[in-house]
């Protein structure tokens, strides 16, 4: 298998783009990305976007983006696993890196949520559990989430601050983050004193609908002397689950997560010990929780009190979501697994600003799609 | 780059599966896949799918289908290029297998039209379109290519029956085929005397509206020697183009496609003269006529006088659509892709009984999505 490598990254700010559709936030993110690279020109185009179908009546995005970027003629895909799609979509660009089929490969993850009305924007969001069993039961993602929660709390004998607390984190990161949508804090307290949406999960525990788009450029070895771009290495593996957590094994634990972590940290030869940050998806604060614990670097019932005393702080032993997560960065569903490897990367080349992390070497980001149902795991090394 | 073999393919019939969900189908065509290759485990799935989101409300078919197969925890995608989404799921899973991270993946197309009445399959059809321009305009995947055909007809002085022979030629293929939706033969008097869906495009020159799914095992080198099961080896390379046929230099030319030919010929190292049978995306008997012509298997405006002189017949030099293409055999959009190369493996491996062309060595599929924005071209070789 050949080694890939990111050589550049480009994102938009997420929020309410009234005045822009899926198309132009995606290219805007690409030319950043190109930009970023040095490079004007891939072998393919890999797009990850969940919900385009349903919410804009638009599939075919590979090729409209091709043409889009004034690259008529380029390969071009869409690639899609629910929420885990920007992931999926690097996944399948780093495959063709790997196998030496390309040299250059874009891949390019956006969604545009403010298209819809909130309704329409949850029912898109459902479509990456079974319609038909959990949506004919009438149970959405929400309040899947919130009994996944409750269990949680009874099991471990936790309040829900210790939970909660997984928001606050986030939005401690993302102040002040130019491209995060809500980029100032948040207090426990005021998390904790949010409408709840589906019992016991509160409104400012979920992450928000907003538009945005991120890209990647992914090169292999023979580009690698001939571009001078700062550049990590990239590993990704993933795995699934059930769809519904109440069929596997322990509901409280992401089997998925764990599989991949395990195989990507394998594959690039390091341990959990190595890991210097980590991007979770903190579509609610539950599952930031139960991804740490899932993957290793929480005990079970654990995480909540190690993001207390500051463990996943920028400064901590291992800093989380260093430019807010999904709950205050944002999460565009397609588009959150491109931010997630961007931001890492900016991380890994030292390019974090205020956020800076020292001297990262390793950086691990978990995609989730569904509850869990797909896990995709990226490991970024410096070089 | 590592070699990709076909190991295996299952299909179901298409039809109107009232007593069937999409999983359903794609669960027995992946089922009768692996049977067909004797394995019962892969390393990873890809589906291809493109209107599930739109007519079932459902994305995240990877995870879904990983699970109805019983095989929780295999990493699963879904890849999507409009109706070329199950040649997409090919070439993703190819790039795994190149790559020498999957030693055995599995690929199943599917799609479930009769869930949506006809505007609804029309809409998701055009789905492939730009909606915003397109769409906007009133022009839908019919009306575009009923463009083309005047084109045509004007500038090659031919009339619509060397247009609407296709259509024909489609229908001699399927006559007694167990998977084809419409194995019957149709007359060119009775196709040119149907109704007009969009002047001159009749209603028996447009595939219709059918369920179905098609799977298919790649494996790689290593795995090659152990399974006793027929192989072909396979090659897969795509382009894309304009997506509005009216910006590009030549309506009447599919550049994408004339590029993915080129490319995937070179790979393969055969040359045009050495193809023994391809399979068409006569999506519309017009759609077929550019598509033989823009892939140098026919001079332009020549191909209809070849079809009616028996040339693509079964027995004839180059035998095309032996199953009854997209038109008799039928259309499922997202598992289309994935019924030609499963045909073409069935050919080469002497297995197509009745539809049996003599002692075929190479054979291409042309799948293509929206009107030729996509083209992903495969060559099968015999082994």
């Amino acid at each position: 298998m050949g080694r890939v490598y990111v050589a550049g990254v480009g994102l938009t700010k997420i929020g309410e783009h009234w005045d822009k559709g899926l198309e132009q936030l995606m290219v805007e993110a690409a030319l950043k990305a190109l930009d970023d690279s040095g490079l004007s020109r891939v072998n393919s185009i890999y797009v990850g976007n969940m919900a385009g179908e349903f919410l804009q009546e638009q599939a075919h995005l590979g090729a409209m983006i091709a043409e889009d970027l004034g690259m008529v003629g380029t390969p071009a895909y869409r690639v899609e696993a629910a929420n885990a799609s920007g992931a999926a979509a690097i996944h399948a660009g780093a495959m063709e890196v790997a196998s030496g089929k390309a040299d250059a490969v874009l891949v390019v993850g956006g969604e545009k949520l403010s298209d819809g009305v909130i309704e329409e924007v949850s029912s898109a969001l459902m479509m990456g559990e079974r319609q038909e069993y959990e949506g004919f039961m009438g149970a959405d993602f929400y309040s899947i989430n919130a009994l996944l929660y409750k269990l949680y709390m009874r099991r471990y004998g936790v309040k829900d601050d210790l939970i909660a607390v997984f928001s606050m984190l986030s939005h401690k990161h993302a102040k002040g983050v130019a491209h995060a949508q809500y980029p100032f804090e948040v207090s426990l307290e005021r998390i904790l004193s949010s409408p709840y949406i589906s019992e016991p999960l509160r409104r400012l525990e979920v992450s928000g609908v907003g538009d945005g788009a991120a890209a990647i450029v992914l090169i292999g070895e023979e580009l690698k002397p001939k571009i001078k771009t700062p550049k990590t290495e990239l590993y990704i593996s993933s795995a699934t689950d059930f769809m519904t957590p109440f069929e596997r094994e322990d509901p409280l634990r992401f089997q998925s997560l764990g599989v991949a972590v395990n195989r990507v940290l394998d594959e690039a030869g390091v341990d959990r010990g190595d890991v210097d940050l980590v991007e979770i998806h903190d579509a609610t604060s539950i599952m930031a929780a139960i991804s740490l614990e899932s993957s290793g670097f929480a005990e079970p019932g654990e995480s909540g009190r190690l993001a207390m005393r500051g463990e996943f702080d920028l400064g901590g032993r291992l800093p989380c979501n260093t430019f807010g997560g999904l709950k205050a960065r944002g999460n565009p569903f397609g588009a959150t697994g491109v931010y997630q490897v961007a931001e890492l990367h900016l991380q890994l080349t030292g390019r974090a600003g205020k956020n800076q992390v020292d001297s990262p070497r390793v950086g691990v980001a978990q995609s989730l799609g569904g509850v869990g149902a797909t896990a995709i795991v990226t490991v970024l090394k410096a070089i």
